[in-house]
């Protein structure tokens, strides 16, 4: 098994041969954004295997209907991203400019329009100031220390960046990947949306790279909401350039199984990220299910509690109600028995196959009262498990999506 | 075609032939339930066609689970009913207490057990307070003007009763039909609970009134969401006693029509009045889905809109961020084409075939702040439409659910 460690202060540059770089573009006229990197580009400075897992709402923003033209070409290895505005319900003018915006960034970079794909966060309904964006690209300066600021810069309301970078030691030799992403929230009210990037200086072949991003995306990124709300920008992009100078990494070879883990490390920080820092999240919620009949029932079980707007606000209360827990479990659309069901809270059990034991409210709420909450639930059915991660419903999520005027 | 006319503070025993009554068994030893009624029996002197919709959630409460038993052998004329413990996973004892709950009633009302049918709503996984039932059910004096006292014991949080009356006028004479309902909240934090009741003198033959009361329920009640959280405890029953002394109403005569269009009436109002009551709500919500590919279609889209955290959030804050709409509507799981897309809010077009429409902000924020928002959406598909209701989601709903201690 691979060694993985992870590195200090590590981002989507981290791995060699990848550089990036932002600028302020003034995206934002006001707000705690007004002033801060908001327009950046991140590349590899040579060819990519290169793997995305985009939006599934049916609307979709011009940005990831390009991207995803672009990622059947086959040729992406560098991004254009950019926060304040998501060029989306913007009609064929909107197309017109996500493709312009790759075009200024690969004439700025020095590659190829199909080699770049675009991703745009903020407000919709709104053309992107393209004077803005032209004029900003022109002043990006990609490093090989840029990561962080490429971070900084895709962020909304997001209170942090959420970035990382893993070191993975096989017996052939040393590679790492890299990660960053950003979460729901927007300064102008809008939906929130969900950009992710992993970079690795392996060499992975491109259909394996698609397969085990693709895994990996189902089992991490996809297992976290805020609000229950998709995006129409949604995307998880995924760059392996092989500058490690290793050998290939293919299907069915021992390396295959090291690189998953890999990229589950970073996708899985990602994800704890993405929910703790969810729009007025005071905590995290990790829902792991256990026991369950298939690992789709185990997943829509675990994201249906994440959902539950009873058990989010229980959780913001740190109330030990944990019949909305099990309810919600009930309509979630996966095979359950009441009396086959064993629930933990924070690791104490309430439920032991179907029948309630007692507890000291006050000790609960005491447990409860913690930065993250671990909902335990084993259905007793089956050996397929699935784990979500969510945040829990506070009144700030109200005030920020309520009462921010444009 | 009929007159439908509504009767000025009408309730379910309205129709002729039914008797109610409420009395306080101290079911809330605080809060603004204490002292309150609590505890309620409704029933038809006479023998009824009786159908009922139960919710869907794998996890039932005793009485749900007990009422479907009864209903399967279709006798049920009475409900007893109580709020202040929802009697919900207490496991094989819970069952026995719901059974007593009915044979209790009928044995102080003169009917057979296998008549009556039971509800109880409030804190879940504790066990029913079989000694306040037993005292309080000896002391109900049901009576022909007790509806209203019925409406007003099953409420929880809800702040108002909800009841309705109406007359149906037809050539071969007139019927009546009543009904009542309770929405979401609690005393105790508990998950939200659906009740809902309808009953009619009119003579509906048993197999035409499940039909009707099935399709009425999925038109109305079924299209009612506060929260997304659906309850172990929602059930909506219709007991039809023919003591109007018309003939009777069967499939394929246009009585039925009649008959379905007063039931339409009746829930519609309920459901209505259901979101307007919504924990913490400060606005119903109204959204209509013309011009669907199918029904399902139409249903899931205007459903998934009511239900957005996103979109609940702008109708609080008066924001008319239509793109929330239009993205919610894109993850609903039915066909939609933006570019077909019309959406009105507030009777004002944002978006025509997919074309941004240019609005002044003020002007929609001012007509947004109503007690009721329309949201209209034709998707240019086909003919199908569906109609849901919801409300806003305020800080008020947070506090209710999160800062309520026990």
């Amino acid at each position: 098994m691979p060694e993985i460690e992870v590195i200090p202060n590590g981002h989507v540059t981290t791995p060699k041969g990848f550089r990036a770089g932002a600028v302020c573009a003034s995206m934002y006229a006001s707000g705690p954004k007004a002033g801060a990197l908001d327009l950046a580009l991140l590349y590899s400075e040579r060819p990519c295997s290169a793997a995305a897992v985009f939006t599934q709402n049916l609307v979709k923003g011009a940005p990831v209907i390009l991207s995803q033209e672009r990622m059947a070409a086959g040729r992406v290895r560098a991004v254009i991203a950019n926060s304040g505005c998501s060029n989306s319900l913007n009609g064929p003018g909107g197309y017109d400019d996500a493709r312009l915006m790759t075009e200024l960034a690969a004439s700025h970079a020095g590659l190829a329009a199909e080699e770049v794909a675009v991703a745009s966060t903020g407000v919709t309904g709104v053309r992107m100031p393209m004077d803005k964006i032209k004029a900003g690209i022109a002043r990006i300066v990609a490093r090989p220390e840029g990561g962080h600021d490429f971070a900084v810069a895709i962020m909304t309301t997001d209170t942090r960046p959420k970035e990382i970078a893993v070191r993975v030691r096989t017996a052939a030799g040393s590679y790492t990947i890299g990660g960053c992403a950003k979460g729901s929230g927007m300064i102008h009210p809008d939906m929130a949306t969900m950009l992710a990037y992993a970079t690795t200086d392996a060499d992975v072949e491109p259909g394996l790279l698609r397969t085990l991003h693709r895994q990996v995306a189902d089992e991490t990124i996809n297992m976290v909401s805020i609000d229950g709300d998709t995006s129409c920008s949604d995307t998880f992009l995924a760059l392996a350039n092989g500058a490690a100078g290793l050998a290939r990494i293919e299907a069915g070879r021992p390396e295959a199984d090291g690189f998953r883990q890999g990229l589950l490390a970073v996708s899985m920080h990602l994800a704890r990220e993405l929910a703790r820092d969810g729009e007025g999240a005071g905590r995290l919620m990790e829902v792991a299910v256990t026991g369950a009949a298939s690992v789709e029932d185990a997943r829509r079980i675990a994201r249906t509690i994440t959902t539950s707007p009873l058990v989010k606000t229980a959780v913001a209360g740190c109330d030990p109600n944990w019949g909305r827990i099990l309810v919600a479990a009930g309509r979630a659309g996966g095979r359950l028995v009441e009396a086959k069901t064993t629930l933990k809270l924070q690791g104490r059990t309430l439920l032991a196959r179907g029948a309630s034991q007692p507890f000291v409210e006050a000790e609960m709420r005491a447990k409860l009262d913690a930065a993250e909450v671990l909902i335990e639930l084993d259905l007793g059915l089956g050996d397929a498990s699935a784990t979500a991660w969510g945040c829990d419903l506070t009144t700030d999520y109200v005030h920020i999506n309520a009462d921010y005027t444009t």
